[in-house]
């Protein structure tokens, strides 16, 4: 069955003008998610994107319902973000919908909202060379992959990073600057599947990177729902003992 | 040094006149539970209450940061608490704070915050016997206890319980009807410890238990803040390479 | 592409003449648990068994080689299993075979090889109910389950189970007698992955019964590896530096 | 009441004449160790120390039931300690014994034996800068250290690093070639608990380096048993229902 991704973007920094991500991601950063994964799944997925200026932001109810897993890029404008639209998507993840937080998407309010934590972290942008190494080898998101990941240059996150214990750890990343962080790692929450991968600043060209590309479509696939309901937020009354229900 | 808690009941049950939580708790069940701490950790332990008629709910910024773990009772006020207070909680919480959760709390404001998730589970008031296992047998919280702790009559909470996966899985409990649980249950939030502990339903004499007691008095001890600071939530700049700062 | 998996069974207590297992399981458990990944898996499976007194137990290299997911049911034999064949598991399971591990077999030596703990637990056949509560409502293994699987009669199995910290909790089950137990948990261990699941006892027709026939199908299927190499166990010396390599 | 350390080495890279280690470690590494270990903990800590050359490796019954928590450094004589000493140190753990792994021990009998898989890694010995970062802040083996700990010069340990999950991660490293290993983590075993720490080459001083002693206290201090038993390994039959026992 086909994959239905959307991608958010919330589309800043590449529209500002002669500015380096408008240079790099003429056609916005989702648009360059978008290329990755059509390339890497072609006709197992159909990709939508939605952006910040949309009416709700481009993620209506329909459009969730209609999303097997959302792909989440914000930095600057995470408080112009609707608390409505959080709370949606967070319904969504709750009943089922897969989740992939992108780089400076782990300060967005679904984020945070979905760890209970402060998730921040160390950065500098600096030209790093970032090495992402995985440490979980069968995981399904790994496959195919060359191990270290090498981007040339990146902005460096690093530990220590206010997260809740992963579910699974996948990568850990190097930087020239000798810092580490846990780049790749996993969670569920509720019956949905959360994925954060901190690669892809808008200075730099990672989502041109045939390797990230890999990375978010085997993320897709993985985080596609088992299990797919209404939000629900409602503890179930037993009317009697089990076995005469 | 003597370890500082606060235990926060909504107080609401015990009020009512002539009702069983009336009867079996005439001091409030937080009344109750200070009689429990005092009595296992005696001078090692200084309680104080607090319910949400107080002021601010008796939890202001001055009484969190004299509180180094906080005890949670709530039921029918879980929409009446305050949302400035639950941020106050939270953020204390992520700042160092140790933060125990009990019963019917599971459906708190400040524990689905926490957890990112609905916290939902099956229930049934029916007179059950709870038998509550322990699966962690060198954990702090389960020393000195008899295994299983019987508690005679209990309401049943049963999975699934939606919850992020446990950092530490202390407690199984087993109900007449035939349930299971996990009744008790540890995260790391930020720099603060939670503990979730299922027993205790108004309508039951629960916190008068002993047993019940020593759990409380070992979890109070363990959850005791490692590092306490302001409530931070901000990413750190790394203004250079880290061996030059 | 088929999956090939090949039961083990000690196959012992169905061939003492006029016993319980022998009139329960005429085919040997080995037979019924075939039967029942047939009827769910169909042509997707191709199953073989191999048992106790054959040469090697039947798990020569070459048979190893063939099979993507091994069953293991051992309860009066374990130190009859010999130490060489043991040792043979235990390098396809870290090189990738997937291990499925039940009941009885908790006591069986490639078990306590992998967990690195003793195994123990606590026990009593007394005709209790089993209950089967499902723990992971989006994990493979639970999919297209009841919940929960009632197991009418069954060996009790209790806590406290000495096991490493399941990866994944799958299943707690309770018991008549209102002990409850960690009855279905995977580790992974080298790129293999590992399943215990504990309903299954000789003396009665667990093995019959067509939802733990699903359960060991989704298993199965799981289980399968993702990467499948010799067994290694080398350090890697990395000559220089990695870039260069 | 005083913890009780023994601190074993195979002692053969020091005792060859005009080896560097010889030069860098003239007691021993175990003397060096037993240095760290006093000046960190005074006398809260008793320590002795074991050596292969030792009848039984200097670890009789007698001296592991006066262990509380077993270190243990070994490389090129991982082979020649006897499996029954193996064994016997095996059984300490899951009776209670802590025991603190340290580096190229990675390999040894015991570890592999209590993980239950290889333990491989990468590696390299070219004089790499170590970077130890702290990713478990509130952790009492990560108190009262600088954030990262630098090592000068030490061999380069690398992902990916064949381990089942850690129960709780500590330590990530990274090292001048742009590696990263997950050099602190821990594991419950029975009821012991074990912490492998990986900075220590024999060829560079490491262990003259107080923060690297300040680490091995605190980890001697959180390895303590809680619970202490004879070696078991015995199901446990419950003759009757529980309540009734």
């Amino acid at each position: 069955m086909t994959l239905r991704v959307t991608i958010w973007n919330e589309n800043i920094h590449e529209r500002q003008k002669d500015s380096v991500p408008a240079k790099i991601y003429p056609a916005g950063m989702h648009g360059a998610i978008k290329n990755l994964l059509e390339t890497e799944l072609k006709d197992q997925v159909v990709v939508q994107t939605a952006t910040l200026d949309e009416p709700e932001h481009g993620l209506t109810a329909e459009r969730l319902a209609q999303t097997d897993v959302l792909m989440w890029w914000g930095h600057e404008a995470h408080p112009r973000v609707s608390d409505e639209v959080v709370q949606r998507v967070y319904d969504a993840v709750l009943g089922g919908m897969g989740l992939i937080v992108l780089h400076s998407a782990h300060y967005s309010k679904i984020f945070k909202k979905l760890m209970g934590t402060t998730c921040s972290l160390r950065w500098r942008s600096s030209k790093d060379r970032e090495c992402v190494w995985n440490v979980n080898p069968t995981h399904p998101i790994t496959q195919g992959l060359p191990d270290p990941i090498v981007i040339p240059l990146q902005e460096m996150y690093g530990e220590y990073f206010d997260i809740p214990t992963p579910d699974e750890l996948i990568f850990i990343s190097s930087f020239t600057g000798g810092e580490v962080f846990r780049s790749g790692a996993t969670w569920k929450r509720g019956l949905g599947k959360v994925f954060y991968f901190s690669p892809g600043d808008q200075d730099y060209p990672v989502y041109h990177q045939k390797e990230i590309g890999k990375v978010l479509a085997n993320a897709a696939v993985w985080a596609k729902p088992v299990v797919r309901t209404e939000p629900i937020d409602a503890t179930f009354h037993a009317d009697g003992w089990f076995e005469k229900n």
